[in-house]
């Protein structure tokens, strides 16, 4: 992990005036003194009263961004991406926490939004949020993903950028009550076996949840990073099922009824089952395998040249935590193993690090999870002999090459 | 740790119509359907092509606020407080991180932004913000907090508040190069001791701080929770001093040089310096030692009723991690263990929990943290022991105390 310091004063303009190479560095000629900015000579911007800040104007291109890959989109049923090769560190801002809704985002207001439990309990409740707001509440780093995350990208590069790929992605700090303290004051019957989850947005987008998970670590969320929730992210409540794919972790939530079975709902017969070799479909695939991309560098961004890199990314896993990240620069061939800066959390996004000389030929980097359990991150190929590579690919985990090409330019090189 | 599920029975209204206490908790009649609100019935707002999501607009109390406290404030040396009553988990969101500028808030262009390097070292050297970004990196959880922190309630209740009296404090994990890379390259002559960090704006805020201190753990921060700084923060580039007073940690960065001694500039003498009982001046007091408050309940709120509470608050200490937190709700005579939420990491805030049943009679309720270096917080007759309690009282890190009266009003009960 040492680096030499001479990668660096190759990069880094001297005062003296004499850089070791021509990287597009500025420099100033020797003995002249550093320029003073307009900035340091005039009062800046004053403190309002109050006030809720922005990003720079400069950071106006790190945004959610809709697929650019889909053009024939329904226009309720959509999704905007996380910029994740902008983000540092493993916080998303809550701001570009991607979104994906069934029937658009609801205006809710929180004083009148209620959520029942009912079914086979004891005793049916109903909760007010300030209701929710008074009970012991646990806050805890998770990531979360849909399910469709690089669902264009088995059979051809279809995404330029690793927004549009892997962008269906976000970590957070989660705050909110276990939904087995609200389902244990209501009673359990049981024979109660399964939990229904339903949101309040135009579409009642509605899940069947195995109890067991449900007691085990399932929150009842009403805040993100600090703050309530966003609307787009669920405000005023929503379940988080950590581990398992987004769409069970129903946003706007308003019911959560037990049963002993579960309810084959529209969202687990015609979405979110996975097509197999032998024709038929999987349901009920929750969990997300372990996952790694590299974003930095990624596609769509170019080198300057030759030089000193660092490869950045992201490891994750429904299982637990990630153990290891190893990459690899030469397609494959040889792989080492990354850095992960601490803390490294239960199904959390984890961030490696891995400092790379690129010698200005064509490269191939790519990054391969290992998690808590053991399980190792599949190729494509792995992926393509356990289930059909056709249309949308729910689940997709494979390790994910870039392209680096001899003038840096770097390119979605999945197949 | 253990609570009854008898408390919550009272505050949840029943379905059956049944409650068993009327603490102003909505219910509904035996057998009635939950109502199905609005939102399920229509599509909601369109995902856009490009966006950056905002909080709800029913969260519109969420924001920073100046000091209501000073009035005779200056215009160009101003604040805005976090307001961390409302902060959940250790994450403060970019858009509420506290303020504090001695000329306001610069517009920085990244393009034209330049960092140099100078002094006593081999060889001066510029960096361009580009170039830092391609520095291998590291992104770290810590507070930061103002030195004047809770400065106006030391002989008097003077804030409402616990945003007015503690808001000058919040949590991010931030991402930057560490400085001691940058000075190593540069050379550093070994006669160096101190380090000036200059900033780009309207006061040329500028500090000097011991180079060893610098070449330990401080790190020069271009991001705070995933995203860029925010210009208030120091966009596009800012020293970060962990466990310091957070006007060393200068913001919009763009010079340090290396001395054999410090500077004695006005922020070391003018500002930033604290009055002591013999009727001198302590200067250089960087270090913010172990604190606590309960930011729930906390001033101006009001408790609906006798029953179970969770008390919440944030600990934080300059010297390590935290160890542990006691919370008294009887005036100091008998003290409880809280809860840490886990992750508990080094110069970072930590969140405590406990949970309280309210009998209706007052109460004083209060918090104590200790650090891992077994330091005890203080109460404010120590601090007044220790030093002058005079003016704005810089590192006043005392017990601070919050009453509850018997109709349930929460207030400041420094004194």
């Amino acid at each position: 992990m040492r680096l030499g310091r001479r990668g660096f004063l190759r990069r880094s303009a001297l005062i003296a005036g004499t850089a070791l190479a021509n990287l597009g560095v500025a420099r100033t000629a020797a003995g002249a003194p550093l320029e003073v900015p307009p900035t340091a000579k005039e009062p800046g911007r004053g403190i309002a009263e109050t006030s809720y800040g922005s990003p720079s104007k400069y950071e106006s291109h790190v945004v959610r961004h809709r697929s650019d890959v889909l053009v024939n989109r329904q226009n309720l049923s959509d999704w905007s991406m996380t910029p994740i090769q902008h983000q540092h560190g493993i916080v998303t801002p809550n701001g570009v926490i991607f979104e994906r809704h069934h029937a658009g985002v609801p205006d809710i207001d929180p004083k009148t939004h209620r959520l029942v439990i009912h079914g086979m309990v004891k005793q049916p409740l109903i909760f007010t949020i300030d209701d929710i707001l008074r009970y012991p509440s646990v806050s805890r780093f998770h990531f979360l993903e849909c399910s469709g995350n690089t669902l264009t990208d088995h059979s051809k590069a279809a995404s330029k950028t690793v927004q549009q790929s892997h962008g269906l992605l976000s970590g957070a700090q989660w705050t909110g009550v276990p939904a087995a303290r609200l389902l244990n004051e209501a009673g359990l019957d049981p024979a109660g076996k399964w939990v229904l989850f339903e949101g309040a947005d135009g579409s009642n987008h509605t899940r069947s949840i195995p109890l067991d998970k449900v007691m085990d670590d399932v929150l009842l969320v009403y805040a993100a990073n600090g703050e309530m929730l966003r609307p787009e992210n669920g405000y005023p409540l929503r379940a988080f099922i950590p581990g398992w794919e987004g769409n069970v972790s129903v946003k706007w939530l308003r019911r959560i009824k037990v049963s002993d079975q579960p309810w084959d709902f529209r969202s687990e017969t015609a979405r979110y089952t996975d097509p197999m070799p032998d024709g038929k479909w999987r349901k009920f695939s929750f969990v997300m395998e372990a996952k790694s991309v590299i974003t930095r560098p990624s596609g769509g961004m170019r080198l300057p040249g030759p030089g000193l890199y660092e490869i950045l990314g992201f490891a994750w896993s429904g299982r637990g935590k990630i153990r290891a990240v190893d990459v690899s620069v030469d397609a494959g061939r040889n792989w080492r193993e990354a850095e992960l800066t601490e803390p490294v959390l239960d199904k959390s996004l984890a961030q490696f690090r891995l400092p790379w000389t690129w010698d200005g030929t064509p490269a191939k980097i790519q990054s391969r999870a290992v998690d808590s359990t053991g399980y190792v991150q599949p190729t494509i190929q792995d992926v393509g002999r356990a289930r059909a590579l056709t249309g949308f690919v729910q689940h997709h985990n494979a390790i994910f090459p870039w392209a680096v090409s001899a003038n840096g330019e770097v390119t979605n090189a999945i197949v």
